[in-house]
């Protein structure tokens, strides 16, 4: 078995429940907050830092890893928990979102698609068999299905540059995609070498389409896999639309098997989400969000390059027991940092919110246990979807840049 | 008393000495090196971790700190120790050589020299008063003399773009450049508003020219001080011209106060100067060449970007217990941070090189008191004069550069 899943303990008036998934490198309680190391590395961090703050479970990208290393060095290295030093339980994503939404050039058939490395401008192809090869590779515990990613539509009031799509033609591309995930889902399956070792997930598509997200759980989730993901949400729509998605598509994926929203997101989602029913979570703002100088808090967020900061001998929450604030680390020092351009500025405020974003998880599982969930929203007034303000996330929430410091 | 020196150990067929310095903030074993925290931070290293690898003592730069902080602000913020969380030792150079080598425009006068700020283009004026002004609000145990730097003269087969310049011309500024220095000394003492808790001490100049340095040891040790200096080397001349200064200058210090040596540097140079009886070093080799993946190792140097570590399991180096090495981040995993662009790269490499120095300064100490210096060098490949290679500092190597990850 690569995987198993128990629940300890269900939230009496919603669907949260509270669990523990086991993997060959070990357990991970859920509700759990999967950190991103995009590129085997967690930007800045180092990997018993990234334990010491809670996390049990972290992500890579493979879209990364096969441009960057490519699946016959991952091989001959011996797969990503020896190469960046993390022992515990790893998932990769499968380089569909990536590969659809990042490369500059691509092409898609019957069989995956083509795009240009952003490293040197060669040609890769990934498709579900290609995917299961860098996936296999790499070792991850936990693997996901290469799915067809069209691009979100152009949502009203959107300022971006996205054509305005025919919603006719939109739609019928959504079902075709739909169609070709579960296929493709087949075939991963079929591809995948080492089921023993490495557990992989169905993602179910669809869209804002509440229709299209019951006929693809169906699809999916009548192929037997350890687990299931909903995908394809937070590409753009705002918090209520996610909501709905969310609580439409949760209870559909199995109840005894892990759910995850990939690439989600502001603790308010991921509140919202547990409450649907939802057990993993992944996202790159704690750290993105990091370093550029925006600290999470139980109260909101702090932008430490604000010239309010520059007295400001407090740390950047009192009761926070991460590296910065634990470590007596000011706002004023830390605004220094980040005016001077100097690394440690991103690293701590990483770490603090690397930890933020780990208690979040702590009290979140210990209020399903407890049943206590009005004193967790109390002491958590960022986690309320009406309080809580914040930037939106720029950009793909999935993986980390590659040109950043 | 703000400094106490003592001598436990004296190598005897040369000069070097062992001992130890005693501040208001603890006490560090000397030969020490000590690593360079321009703008109050070891560039991606947190405190904890630079006190990890051995370093007693570090060292901030005050002209960066005049600048991106001001003495208002610094004062206010109660000094550098709280502010940037290292409650050992610190010394902070006085800003000249920055101000006279980094500053777009500098226009001296027998007072001082004034620049514009490299960061908002505003008029700065330092000399013997505003340096201890800004090093008495930094608040470091050892602060140094305010002293006039004037930059080095072209030499043979010097490829810079510096003006070939009469060296007559050039002896004689050097020798204004002497008596002022000596003038703005005295002006020091008599501003340095600190004096129990902070040692200043005097820096001998002179350049290259033996007599001259005879010249400024007895000008400046005229004045009774804490410790002496010795500047001006490491600035562009080779290993033999650095020996020669060295050899000549350090014995022309007082015996029972410590020697510092600025800007030093290569592991070789160190062997060198601790043999003539230096006690004291610093130099942003370790951390600077870390980040641009240059390792150092006792058998010589590793450019970490090299094809050849690839596939590369082995460490920087076996049998180093550095965060890096006995963290067990191979060759291969460090090349790929480095092509990747990632953070964690220059992280490493530093914490690497930052041991080693401080690896190297151990064996130095140990093989003072065990008059041990064979088979010290036998072990120490890297710090013999004649088979040690490197590729050399590149500019200013008093101080970390701004703009850089």
């Amino acid at each position: 078995m690569s995987l198993s899943f128990t629940i300890s303990a269900r939230d009496s008036s919603t669907r949260a429940r509270r669990g523990r998934v086991t993997t060959l490198h070990g357990s991970f309680e859920t509700p759990a907050f999967m950190p991103v190391a995009t590129a085997a590395t967690m930007k800045g961090i180092l990997p018993r830092d990234v334990k010491a703050s809670g996390a049990e479970i972290i992500l890579n990208n493979a879209y990364h890893l096969l441009v960057r290393v490519g699946v016959e060095r991952m091989r001959a290295l011996g797969g990503t928990h020896g190469f960046m030093r993390w022992d515990g339980p790893i998932l990769t994503d499968s380089g569909g979102f990536q590969a659809f939404s990042m490369a500059d050039i691509n092409t898609l058939d019957e069989d995956g698609v083509t795009f240009r490395s952003f490293v040197d401008g060669s040609r890769i192809r990934v498709g579900p068999r290609e995917s299961m090869e860098i996936q296999n590779a790499i070792g991850a515990d936990i693997i996901m299905a290469f799915d067809d990613c069209p691009p979100a539509a152009r949502q009203e009031g959107d300022a971006t540059s996205k054509p305005a799509v025919d919603p006719h033609a939109y739609r019928a591309r959504v079902v075709d995609a739909l169609a070709r995930t579960t296929r493709w889902l087949e075939a991963c399956k079929k591809h995948h070498a080492r089921p023993d070792e490495q557990a992989l997930f169905g993602i179910v598509q669809g869209g804002t389409d509440l229709e299209l997200r019951s006929q693809s759980a169906r699809d999916i989730t009548g192929i037997e896999l350890p687990g299931y993901a909903i995908g394809g949400v937070a590409v753009g729509e705002g918090t209520d639309e996610i909501r709905r998605v969310v609580e439409h598509t949760a209870p559909l994926l199995p109840d005894s098997k892990p759910r995850y929203l990939m690439g989600v997101g502001y603790p308010r989602d991921i509140v919202m989400a547990v409450r649907a029913g939802v057990d993993m979570f992944d996202c790159v703002l704690p750290t993105r969000n990091g370093r550029n100088g925006f600290a999470f808090t139980r109260q909101g967020s702090l932008r430490l390059r604000n010239a309010c900061h520059t007295l400001d001998q407090r740390p950047i929450e009192e009761d926070c027991d991460c590296i910065a604030c634990a470590g007596g680390f000011s706002r004023a020092y830390l605004r220094h940092l980040f005016m001077a351009e100097e690394m440690l500025g991103p690293i701590l405020v990483t770490h603090h919110n690397l930890r933020l974003y780990q208690r979040l998880m702590l009290d979140i599982r210990r209020a399903i246990t407890d049943d206590a969930w009005s004193s967790f929203v109390a002491s958590w007034p960022v986690a309320d979807p009406v309080a809580s303000m914040g930037s939106e996330a720029v950009g793909d929430g999935r993986s980390e840049p590659e040109t950043e410091r």
